[in-house]
């Protein structure tokens, strides 16, 4: 495995590899791995020839209050992890190298990044969908794989490369959980003690919400009442939205009767952290 | 030459000579061809194997009051002109083919696109930019043509393809011009014998900039000053703007020392024109 800084760099390896006839996949990082990241990997590496983790915090995805210099790195213990599932190769620009001096190019993909995590962190996702546009065409990649617990990212993702036309696959890949059902994350490793065991109140909401629709509760407004009610009883957890969505277009629902997802965001101290499920209709 | 309608046609017909090895260039057009796309399109043809010329009148490059009802049309015409200089495809989708329903996605780039037209058109470099990111990423081109008539718009398409790291270059090629001196332009169709008369004034003033420069006009605004005068002359014509402005950032110039083009915009009559030259700075 090598680890490359520069864009001619990784566009030198993946060229030769492409001309070769190999496909190529990638799976875009803000590094500090977990099984999750490891899930995407392997998958790209059953499915391609070759495979490129980008790792890259990217600057421009955070809002001027966020985490961005606290966000966790570690690269020598990535490249480790990465190499043990077969990665080919990490690309690790630096800010200026993805940023040049006069950089002034953004993408936005309306209507679906307005609700959920939109709503909060304005420039979000015109960060996330830009970086791994050029990401996309940096390395010319046949599929590219994200996580699902992050859904209104991987939605945003879908719709930017299909409206854009841009000639590669998203794969979206289930949600990777410790034993005690903690969607993982690299934010997790911000959590005390205490916090990390509030934090169960997530996964644990899914599944009560989960309840509550086999029981009748099909209005998507009371169910969500329901669940913000669960969460609400932790005292160290702080719901920024628990939202009852359609799964393609992630507009409210009112009645549960598409494909739904349960969508969380919440605060735990100083922490932000995601969650989300399908919610499975009853059967009349 | 084949004329193809949806992005399927002509993602198969490149796709089997790029996979030849062959070179493709591209020239994105809205159409009602003269001298100056066909320039382009012989470029085209010199730099590469195969040439596919787009031919999209693109609704979202159009403010609620412009003529995109209006703009001339002739495919049949068009197609002949092409074929006449060797063009291989025409890909000629339509509005719902490029923006089927849902679409949400746009790209922008600021700074570039804020002075000049981009202060009297709101929006307008945002479809500009979406639909060339769109045709760059169906056609795979290697190499795209631009005109340097619209010197903003090729600028725009610069920076974007530099931001975005597409992998293809952008060529920019000379204005054409009538006889006289009038750029050519689809919408001169648009003018009537006294207003094509009147036009003659947007090239003129450039040679006039010219000679006040050589006689010691290096101020920025006083140059301006002098050449919307000189065209306020003619009274069928309206100054839009007359911009003095560094020929990288499009920052107005104070004093002409760098290199700097005279950018123009006029109305004559409901027809809207351009027109630009590069200033050369007397020797000391």
């Amino acid at each position: 495995m090598k680890v490359v800084h520069t864009i001619a760099e990784i566009r030198t390896a993946v060229g030769t590899a492409s001309r070769e006839g190999k496909t190529v996949g990638l799976v875009p990082t803000m590094g500090y791995f977990h099984e999750g990241h490891l899930s995407l990997m392997r998958q790209a590496k059953a499915d391609n020839d070759l495979v490129v983790v980008s790792l890259f915090v990217n600057p421009t995805q955070f809002g001027p209050n966020e985490d961005f210099r606290n966000y966790p790195r570690d690269l020598e213990r990535d490249a480790a992890m990465a190499e043990s599932v077969g990665v080919d190769l990490i690309f690790n620009p630096s800010p200026e190298e993805m940023y040049p001096e006069g950089y002034s190019t953004y993408v936005s993909v309306e209507k679906l990044t307005e609700g959920l995590c939109g709503a909060s962190r304005p420039g979000h996702f015109k960060g996330v969908t830009t970086v791994c546009l050029k990401l996309f065409n940096i390395v010319q990649a046949d599929r590219a794989y994200f996580g699902r617990k992050d859904y209104q990212q991987f939605k945003v993702i879908e719709r930017m490369v299909k409206d854009l036309d841009l000639p590669l696959e998203i794969v979206g890949m289930p949600i990777v959980r410790e034993v005690d059902g903690l969607a993982m994350s690299s934010r997790n490793s911000y959590l005390s003690a205490a916090e990390r065991s509030s934090a169960l109140v997530l996964s644990r909401s899914l599944a009560h919400a989960q309840e509550l629709l086999a029981g009748g509760v099909v209005n998507g407004e009371e169910l969500q009442r329901k669940v913000e009610a669960f969460i609400g009883k932790e005292p160290l957890v702080q719901v920024e939205y628990a939202s009852v969505v359609d799964a393609e277009s992630l507009e409210p629902l009112a009645d549960i009767s598409s494909k739904a997802v349960l969508a969380l965001a919440v605060r735990i101290g100083k922490t932000r952290l995601l969650d989300n499920a399908l919610l499975e209709i009853p059967a009349q």
